[in-house]
């Protein structure tokens, strides 16, 4: 049994629970490194059954100790039909990602069987939050070639490239480095556009304007990365580069903010308050940060509200930004691997 | 109020409901031709509610007709928070799409306020079934680029290109020509490989050989089109050209079974019956097709246990296959679009 395995039945054990039913296909693709995981796993001390079709059925069986149940049509109705039969008293089942249908097939073997079902809420996601070496070096990994897309981007921007154009050849760049998956389709803004804090690449050239603003992030064995630059052709205004400076600095406080058993809340504190100050409050409108490995975005969310405290080996990012409709929007993206004194800034390239 | 969000409501107020909360994202993009659209939608004959956070507040507000509420952190909670203020009794939610959890929360306010929650099943789905004719042509635009595509891969496939090679190009060509975003990730397969259905791009090289399988969509506007290929460098041997002329059989029988009124499950007989009898019906285990639009798969899947009926407008996939592991594969797809009386096959280019 993989160690990852073992810890999530350690702790459903500890919650009074013989098995757990995985849902969630990027947490069946942690327990399993089989990165086109769909369907469903049920994990127990007994089994590991994965459940999945025809399209899958070559790969799965690779799977060293898994057994393989295949389904002609519909995936849950062969858990529910193999659940029936296993001598299983009590399963958990992912809160978060067990749609109500589902759950309703859960409960009619309850009505006849008397199986225990409960809902449990981030059991792998509360492991996915800890980064080993392994990841860790894949996560670097990903940085890098990201970084090195930054650099590309600073070399072949011009005059008479649109936002489409200069997305397309980020994109091939990234995947003639990394993987065929990016961590999601990165975000080209010129302009005025930089202001939509996820804008969808146009036809909009560069000429128009000087200022723009890229987010992206290559994946590398399924882990992401997820960086975000503004870059400026020829000098930076006055008025820009003050709002630049004010995330910058807002940015620089939080990561140094970061170490073990801070609360999440005070990192997204540190820059808030900061921006806050400047007069720029109201147009920093989303999160500071989220978690990142296998999902671009996961536990644990940086928020004003989040009280959950940070843990050694969380790999978090922070993205401040000021976003003024109709005139432009800065945004700095980092990454960060928290210790227990600090925070290592992962991505430490800064372009202006 | 736009047509189809008026079709919805007629559609659950015969059920007896006031309110239809949507959680699926393709479901609201579809109803608001808002490409981005996450968080939840509630339509009512009072107020169509858009739920999102500040991420995509500004394009949000630009929605005709829509109220908006932002969420500073968990969407969901808005939604609980809004509904218990409104004064409507019964409100219907998408049972495939909304989470246990999400389940729980509307449950807590029944409890408090005697609002009646009901499980519906694809009030949207089976509108999104038929395809108007700005829909189709979409869907005929997607499809042209998709053919455009896999006239340049015959142009520069050769024998020192890698499957990634080959994908990266294909990808870059697409995106060219259409939307930023694909259908889905291009399955590129060579030799061997052609036998796993959903193959990822791997670094093994043409050379080895000649055979090889493209299946691929473009987006446009944000409908799909999914085709696959096989292509052959050279004269195809024997065998391989017997099991093709199987599968292309197949496909062709399949299409002309298409018909308004006709069951699903008989179509998929016509092509399964065929590759049955030539002594392949083991290595053809997946659906027959599936129904395309703004999703890459949705209603009706064609499968042998599908007992709904064809009707006018609906846009189907049919695509027979026969995988013999180890050695190779043939998948052949098309496009369908279903008419009163006959399948007009929107995607008309066979390669071989």
């Amino acid at each position: 049994m993989n160690k990852k395995i073992n810890n999530c039945l350690e702790k459903i054990e500890k919650k009074g629970f013989q098995a757990l039913l995985i849902s969630n296909p990027t947490n069946i693709s942690y327990l399993s490194n089989f990165r086109k995981a769909d369907g469903y796993l049920l994990i127990s001390r007994n089994a590991i059954i994965y459940f999945t079709n025809f399209i899958y059925a070559q790969e799965a069986r690779r799977i060293k100790n898994w057994r393989i149940k295949l389904s002609n049509t519909n995936i849950f109705d062969t858990v529910v039909k193999e659940i029936f039969k296993l001598k299983l008293k009590s399963i958990c089942f992912e809160a978060k990602h067990l749609s109500y249908l589902e759950y309703k097939k859960l409960k009619e073997i309850h009505l006849k069987r008397r199986i225990k079902f409960s809902p449990v809420r981030d059991i792998v996601e509360g492991l996915r939050t800890i980064k080993d070496k392994k990841e860790i070096s894949f996560l670097k990994n990903a940085i890098d070639v990201t970084l090195e897309a930054f650099t590309f981007i600073d070399e072949i921007a011009n005059d008479n490239m649109s936002e489409k154009d200069l997305y397309i050849e980020i994109e091939r760049f990234l995947k003639i480095k990394s993987d065929n998956e990016l961590a999601f389709l990165p975000i080209v803004a010129f302009g005025k556009n930089t202001a939509f804090p996820h804008h969808l690449p146009s036809q909009v050239k560069l000429s128009k304007s000087k200022l723009f603003l890229i987010d992206l992030g290559a994946r590398h064995c399924g882990y992401c990365a997820d960086l975000t630059r503004v870059f400026f052709l020829g000098k930076m205004p006055t008025y820009l580069k003050k709002v630049y400076d004010v995330v910058k600095k807002a940015k620089d406080l939080a990561i140094k903010k970061i170490r073990e058993g801070v609360r999440v809340k005070d990192v997204d504190k540190a820059a808030r308050a900061f921006i806050e100050k400047k007069g720029f409050g109201k147009y920093f409108g989303h999160g500071l940060g989220h978690g990142i490995g296998m999902s671009v975005h996961e536990e644990p969310y940086i928020n004003y509200k989040n009280d959950n405290i940070l843990k050694e080996g969380m790999v978090v990012t922070i993205e401040p930004a000021i976003y003024l409709p109709g005139r432009f929007g800065i945004r700095i993206e980092d990454m960060v691997l928290v210790k227990s004194k600090r925070g290592e800034i992962l991505s430490g390239y800064i372009h202006q």
